[in-house]
């Protein structure tokens, strides 16, 4: 495994490579769900390069960058282990050497929505950072874990609009046993709170089994998904088209996918998660 | 002289090059102040690229984009003697397939100022365009004409901060021996609305030789050059940095660069211009 540092060395190390190159972008404190990316890019690809920056330009809330875990020793044994070909790891002036850029990439209605609309800002400092990793990689294909859901959307939108000439692949959300979702940030639940954490993959599992039910009243499964969490400090708990993430009401249409989708703060700890409804 | 027409065959052609290629975008009706860019382009690399396309993106006024003057024949014939290796000419619907993309990208602070304040969403329309033909030709270089000195500013810092590997290039405005500023609307003037368009370039050439003398007191400076204008239907005439275009007042430093700028409508055609004033 190759480790590069700079843009110069990742765009050199690409463009030697002639050979189809799978991309996972990551921000560290890699997790099974991160490494079922990683061995769905080497499966795909001849080539397979992970990606390790937590990028300041997507925390609207710096408390959250200070505490955001990492343990690189960690996450280089990892990934050595799991034979991928090249990790580009660039420091954060590498990245900006000039503090992170006015430009702004936004999709103002579908940035309105959901995390957008608690996170300001943050998914235009997503997508400027996976706007650059792309230029820098120059992958064939990138992989995105669906736990993020709105951000993957938002993700494969910026591809086909700005032409980058890529495939953007989502991946399965992966549980714990406990059926919490993977995340880097439960690290920081204490036992307590991660007991109470588990009531939002409970919630979205029962709202996935009232589905075939309640489908000609979606008001009401979003109700009904509502009353699961009560107990939990919800931030959005919403049922939305799966393509274009717009609120669903009323009934289900049988050509359209849609996703029940929740942010929960839990020990300070903000915790999002979503289910397929069909 | 090799006619390319979809994005796919502009990709390939430029892949197939392994030389320098120089990129000059238009929007066509080209004249000389054009022709001086493609001799640039040629100049300096191996293999050059012009493109066509009329933008609707970038058009507020509707009316302006019906009244966009062009000729296609004729700009065919000005490149094929000018010695370009490839003319791209892709179609509207090629650009755009599912209509313009929702995505925006803005420099929210200096697009609102100047010819951004009254044209909403025009330079988020370029920059989008100009992105995606430059993923679509990739240059070595890419050559914009100093008349629109605002989107050349816009543009320099997009590709910097987007971090595409290639050379924004400046290239001077061009008059016609009246002094006005050459651009592709010129023609819809009227032989009086002309005559009194001729006041733009006059009112510049003033402010620039009155900068040595004002540049203590650029607020009398912008004072000045607007009594030059006032016969005019003027929208703005600014004195700028011209590094990022914020408005200069009080002493001039030493050490920057300072421009003179102006929009104005003579017989229901916008024009601009522009004057470096040290």
């Amino acid at each position: 495994m190759e480790i590069l540092k700079t843009k110069a060395a990742m765009r050199a190390w690409s463009a030697e490579q002639n050979a189809a190159i799978g991309f996972v972008p990551t921000m560290g404190y890699l997790h099974e769900g991160h490494l079922s990316l990683v061995e769905r890019a080497r499966a795909e690809n001849r080539k397979t390069v992970v990606s390790i920056f937590v990028n300041p330009a997507q925390f609207n809330d710096p408390k959250d960058f200070e505490k955001y875990p990492s343990d690189l020793e960690h996450d280089k044994a990892l990934l050595e282990k799991s034979g991928i070909d090249a990790l580009f790891l660039p420091a954060r002036e590498e990245v900006y050497p000039s503090g992170v850029p006015k430009l702004r990439l936004s999709y103002d209605a579908s940035m309105a929505r959901l995390c957008g609309k608690f996170r300001p800002g943050h998914f235009e400092g997503m997508l400027l950072i996976v706007h650059n990793l792309l230029m820098w990689v120059n992958p064939t294909r990138a992989y995105f874990g669906l736990k993020d859901y709105q951000q993957f959307v938002l993700v494969k939108s910026m591809a086909r609009d700005l032409e980058f000439p890529l495939e953007v692949i989502g991946c399965p959300l992966l549980r714990d046993a406990d059926g919490l979702a993977m995340s880097s940030r439960n690290v920081r639940l204490s036992p307590k709170g991660r007991a109470e954490a588990l009531a939002i993959s409970r919630a979205l599992k029962k709202t996935q089994a009232d589905f075939p039910r309640l489908k000609n009243n979606l008001a009401e499964l979003k109700a009904a998904f509502a009353t699961e969490l009560k107990p939990l400090s919800i931030e959005y708990a919403e049922i939305c088209d799966a393509d274009d993430l717009s609120e669903a009401t009323g009934r289900a249409e049988p050509t359209k996918q849609y996703i029940a989708a929740v942010a929960a703060t839990v020990d300070g700890v903000r915790l999002i998660d979503n289910i397929f409804l069909n």
